[in-house]
């Protein structure tokens, strides 16, 4: 297990800096199974503590669930110093995290994440939320972890899918980070038999991340561009669960960012050798999704319903080029429909 | 109307800082009836604007509201640069600056306070928040509104016990500042005959509080002195509304505020003439509370949940003197009950 943002603190140490009064754990049925036991076996910390375990999946990212956590906190007398560790995937860090936040106007947390998912994403960053309405984190606040690890041994319990997914978002970082390069990216499979590739390029992603933070926590301008791919990526996957099985969200966004390079090059001047070598990659690794003309008005009105989006317009972060974002480039509904045909035609569905 | 915070800036103005692309307005049935179309007519921005009116009461600020409002805001296409207007007392700016506060992780919020309770207490802090679980104020965040008016005319419609009740805060800011005197709050009645003096002492509370809050904006330590009175009086309100009609917040604080002078005479030394001159004040124009031995370990069991707990301590904000407040003192549960028995003696019940 390692700190993402302080690498010389172990965890135990972080506990004691925090001095809690207690410490409670929330996972989901997934972690408990697969990995929780030798977590707990390698950190003797965790031991004996009241553990409360959500069903898996994005769907569970309720108010249902988030309901069940504060009464739990509750029952357990968790209070304002007591400290709560999420243990698990962007789930669990999203949740437990937002529940933390609330509960008793805040308590600290710590993420141990256990997905490529979170240890690229969700795990800093400050965004904690749940899905509400049907509309993906429709409901959360801004506040940070304590601090955040990455226990990269239980990425060998991932299921290819949850790899694919976790890996949208380090590609995603390699277009808007001036320092990336999408290109040295694609060959996923080779980066996954190199533990250390892999750990440099998380590395990379969470300090890109922390940097882009840190100018813009409450997501007023600049941060906008980490949500490179993610309008029309949300937007797939809000329509997706709406009618079949969810997919992982990286899945959706891995298709979003397709979206989003196209329009680029239609909008803002992006290279178009850039999508064709990114829509291979595309292509080869990450599952299609079913989508029909019939499903524009509905995605669409996903976009809208976007929390970047104000008045009547749908904002888009775009590119120059690899490394240049643009947060906020106006696109028409027209351009968007036009964007979605392209993106169809190149991925062949 | 008139603004808590910057008396030169009205309404309009404030609101046109903002630049709002939606304007909601957030009240109660009470207030809705009783005032909103005069304070309509008077600031015509107001006007024709999307309303939720939530039934009134305390009971009122629940998850189930606080569902109802995101509900509303999706409905209303409210976005991230829309302004809620919470317009009422402090169970409307609590519940309506959570909502704020968490929808899309947050939303600029104004409250226009309606009632002498919010004057004194809620407008100003940051302190949002619903009751859950049977605790008050279990879930909530703290978030500062943009802006914070008082709409003085209002109070003319209040009935005697919520003047009591928002009266009691104004008390308890007499004992905890350094400028304030308890002994000049206690002539009620002449002072709500003359409305400058009762602006005065609100305007001195309120300023008051927010220099506490500005220093200590979360809670970690000084900010503690504002809860006199606070974990007697939560406890009191928790064990009536359990058993019997609930009593208003600030007439169960009054009567918590007698327990924490007994309790400072007890524990900190504070002179037993200053108890004597609060408890005639007290018992000449507050409504006595039922209270019997043995709902003592229900007190203690409320107590014991209050958020500026933590361990298996009772901490108390005491005085050593009117004017020099001491947080967390410890207090143990014979003291308590020995306080709870002087404090029936006092008051006769």
């Amino acid at each position: 297990m390692k700190n993402l943002i302080n690498p010389e603190i172990p965890l135990s140490e972080a506990i004691s800096g925090i001095n809690p009064d207690r410490i409670l754990v929330l996972t989901d049925e997934n972690v408990e199974k697969l990995v929780l036991s030798r977590i707990i076996s390698e950190n003797p910390i965790l031991t004996d503590l009241p553990l409360l375990s959500l069903p898996s999946g994005d769907s569970n990212k309720s108010l249902t669930a988030l309901t069940e956590i504060w009464n739990w906190l509750i029952a357990n007398n968790a209070s304002r110093k007591s400290l709560l560790i999420n243990i698990g995937g962007g789930m669990i860090s999203d949740i437990g995290g937002f529940a933390a936040a609330t509960f008793k106007r805040g308590i600290p947390f710590i993420n141990v994440t256990t997905t490529l998912l979170g240890a690229a994403d969700a795990s800093v960053g400050g965004k904690t939320g749940i899905n509400f309405n049907g509309i993906k984190n429709a409901v959360g606040a801004f506040a940070d972890p304590r601090a955040s690890f990455v226990d990269y041994d239980a990425f060998s319990s991932l299921p290819r899918m949850q790899i694919l997914s976790g890996y949208a978002e380090i590609v995603k970082i390699s277009f808007i980070s001036p320092e990336g390069n999408p290109d040295e990216t694609y060959d996923l499979d080779e980066i996954l038999a190199s533990p250390a590739t892999l750990e440099k390029l998380i590395g990379e992603a969470v300090a890109c991340k922390l940097r882009i933070v840190s100018a813009d926590p409450f997501e007023k301008g600049l941060r906008k561009i980490l949500n490179f791919g993610h309008t029309a990526g949300h937007a797939f996957e809000s329509l997706i669960s709406k009618k079949q099985t969810p997919v992982p969200h990286g899945i959706a966004v891995a298709h979003g960012i397709s979206v989003a390079l196209i329009l680029s090059h239609m909008k803002t001047g992006l290279d178009s050798s850039v999508i064709s070598r990114y829509n291979s990659f595309l292509k080869s690794l990450y599952p299609g999704l079913i989508l029909r003309c019939d499903d524009y008005p509905d995605l669409i009105g996903f976009m809208r319903a976007d929390k970047k989006n104000s008045g009547e317009s749908i904002m888009f972060t775009l590119l120059r080029s690899p490394g240049k974002p643009l947060p906020d480039v106006p696109v028409s509904r027209p351009d968007i429909e036009t964007a979605l045909d392209i993106y169809r035609d190149y991925v062949g569905i």
